[in-house]
């Protein structure tokens, strides 16, 4: 364990202190069964809408309750408690749990003890989010949703501007060394953040058989560390491409600090102006922001990089099937995201005969990797409540505690592809070439 | 070398003697300039006819004749020469040569001088059908025709009994001791088709993850090997089901004689059929033969049989993009067959949750397959003529060569897909344990 693993297992240790009084909820227990019938309780409205809730939420092994007294609880031990400041506040969310919820917890008008993560864990799998019967009415109402993810040069700017350029010190607090924002690759469970996003970067470049004096093209390039890494560990030249100014000014710093000016030029561009020939086409972490109906284009760029060689991999959040990005999410934290399914990403590919040679689900991955940025970004949560206020610390760590839960249960997938140009022979004849040092 | 290995060498250099004289071909080059322009060739209607056969391929390096004399030819060396008997089987070949060059082929009234798999590399390679530019014209066409692909109980039946019940005989002259007739897996180019065939059902089994004492249900079994090989070295029961009544009449007899019988239970029923609950299923080279109608139906066998855990394999020929099969071959090799792209394999998957873990593609490895299978037919040839006559020899051939050829190209793809329920968190961390021995 490095220094930076220990700050985090001691983060979540006082965390999981400060927020979640584990202690009372199991004496709680005991001493009043929290069944769902008594009389008392019955009679109230709080109860009834406390009822509905979690009725609607598929009966998930928490306990509800309104701040004035009233609780609905499972049959067994509680996972968790989630308290509501008001009737109106339970109202308001049981009118749109999926989207409301998140806005109450961030105003401290929703209070939560216990495991935050195995809490929405909980009402992930009770609600069929993770795919079960309740899902495919999910899925239904996706249909008319995603069509609206046109995603213009404007809109991708505006979008991106939203996330990635609210401060790189904020991303810096808890990403850990390497400054890479997307699912890290751990060679054994017990691998530290910075080990495994290191390896993910080996792992991409692996697959896409890097040499010596090659070229690569890289469409959204983040704070620019998978670009330094080919570049400094390959040996090739890259030219990574990015719309926010933020992440582009802080990676054309590190490139010339770093002595890899000369291998990386950083592009302050959307990823359609592509232009060039290479020997490898990359993306990691950008399609979630692409949109459906630019992938027939994205999968146009990658075979004009490429004509009729090369090798290309994008590495994006998916789904098992189409379903609409949690609305909460998609309006607070990641506007005008997608995460597509397998068979829509074979829309970027399909039309232009682009093989695909290695799918790679890496979603356990993703969950790990998210357990290290909210370990992290707990123990910096004051840092964050300087920057910023209460009201966005608790914001983020819903997104980022949810998002644990979403590729725990399966909601969420992390699908590496990798693909060549259908007339190309020069791919690897097995993968065994990935797993040996 | 094993004999194995020497038998198919020796093979391969028997056949390309007898029938592919390359001398004659070398020799005619430099004495008569082959260019398309002589105006003694230009002014007869065989010369139009071959021109506008050649061009309508895409021009490949090919040399096209008449038996009376006429013949047009490529600027540079022709990989091969291909002469038709008379302007009559020329024009009926114009007419539609995806579909009609395949039986005059068959009936002698095509002759091939050069290396066929070469010769038909160079043609998929020239007219797009590896997935250039022509390609999407037949795509396109592939829709209506696709549609036709029911495959109801009773045409499944009538399907598989055209291609599978012609005589267990006939495939163990050339599918090795294995009688696996699917892909196998070459850790090396130089390994066997024995040793192949062999770690096939290793790296399926590894992929499944088969510990002793689970249940298997394999889904089209063929002869019955991956069933043998999982009861044998990985201690699992396997209900196997296949429709062919050679070939389960061929499994039980080789599951009692190998002491597996206890382990092993074929089933002579349809894949829909399949009841019970089992830890893994298994389906390799069966989906081509399923029909995209019923891809949602296999899902939910799968999805039925795993419930909310274990995991699944399903190991078939696929596309780049959704294309028709080749006609000839589905009219006279595999009726009611069909090779479906990725995204369309997601039919399956999709509406039932099930999460892919993992793709991998195996098309040069099929296309080491096929030369194998290709030089051991070869071989065996004299016998396969007095069990058949001469025209299946050369309709088999043909479908052989025309298989590593697609292979070779791009045209066919091998995928081998790993999923799972989407709630199994009981999957493998990474791949790591597929590449140590």
């Amino acid at each position: 364990m490095n220094a930076c693993d220990e700050s985090v297992a001691a983060a979540t240790e006082r965390t999981r202190a400060a927020r979640l009084p584990a202690a009372p909820l199991a004496a709680d227990a005991p001493q009043q069964p929290l069944s769902e019938g008594s009389s008392l309780e019955r009679s109230s409205l709080d109860y009834w809408l406390l009822s509905k809730l979690r009725s609607l939420l598929g009966n998930p092994p928490v306990e509800f309750a309104v701040r004035s007294g009233t609780r609905v609880a499972p049959g067994g031990a509680p996972i968790a408690r989630v308290t509501f400041a008001s009737r109106a506040t339970l109202a308001s969310i049981l009118a749109d749990p999926w989207l409301r919820f998140g806005d109450a917890y961030s105003d401290g008008r929703v209070s939560i003890e216990g495991d935050l993560v195995s809490l929405l864990e909980s009402v992930y799998h009770a609600s069929g989010m993770g795919g079960g019967k309740r899902a495919s009415l999910l899925r239904r109402a996706g249909g008319a949703l995603r069509r609206r993810h046109l995603n213009s040069f404007a809109a991708s700017r505006d979008n991106i501007h939203h996330h990635y350029d609210i401060g790189n010190d904020f991303y810096a607090l808890w990403l850990g060394r390497s400054m890479a924002y997307t699912c890290a690759y751990y060679p054994t469970p017990a691998a530290t953040l910075d080990e495994a996003q290191f390896a993910k970067m080996d792992h991409v470049c692996r697959k896409l058989r890097l040499k010596a004096g090659e070229s690569v093209v890289e469409a959204g390039c983040g704070w620019g560390t998978l670009a330094l890494h080919m570049a400094r560990h390959y040996g090739v030249r890259v030219r990574a491409f990015n719309i926010s100014h933020q992440q582009i000014v802080y990676a054309r710093e590190r490139a010339a600090r770093e002595g890899l000016a000369g291998l990386v030029e950083y592009v302050e561009d959307d990823y359609r102006n592509v232009t060039g020939h290479y020997d490898a086409f990359v993306s990691v972490g950008m399609l979630e922001h692409v949109g459906l109906a630019n992938y027939p284009a994205l999968g146009q760029i990658a075979h004009r990089c490429l004509g009729r060689r090369g090798r290309g991999l994008i590495h994006s959040i998916g789904r098992n099937h189409p379903a609409t990005l949690q609305p909460w999410i998609e309006k607070r934290i990641f506007p005008g995201a997608y995460p597509p399914s397998l068979g829509e990403m074979m829309r970027i590919f399909e039309p232009w005969n682009l093989s695909i040679l290695d799918v790679e689900n890496l979603r356990l991955h993703y969950a790990q990797t998210l357990r290290h940025w909210l370990g992290l970004y707990e123990a910096a949560s004051e840092r964050v409540r300087e920057m910023f206020d209460e009201r966005f610390v608790r914001m983020w760590r819903l997104y980022l505690a949810g998002s644990v839960a979403a590729f725990t249960t399966g909601t969420l997938q992390l699908f590496q592809v990798l693909f060549a140009p259908g007339e190309n022979n020069d791919i690897a004849w097995t993968r065994a070439h990935l797993y040996t040092r």
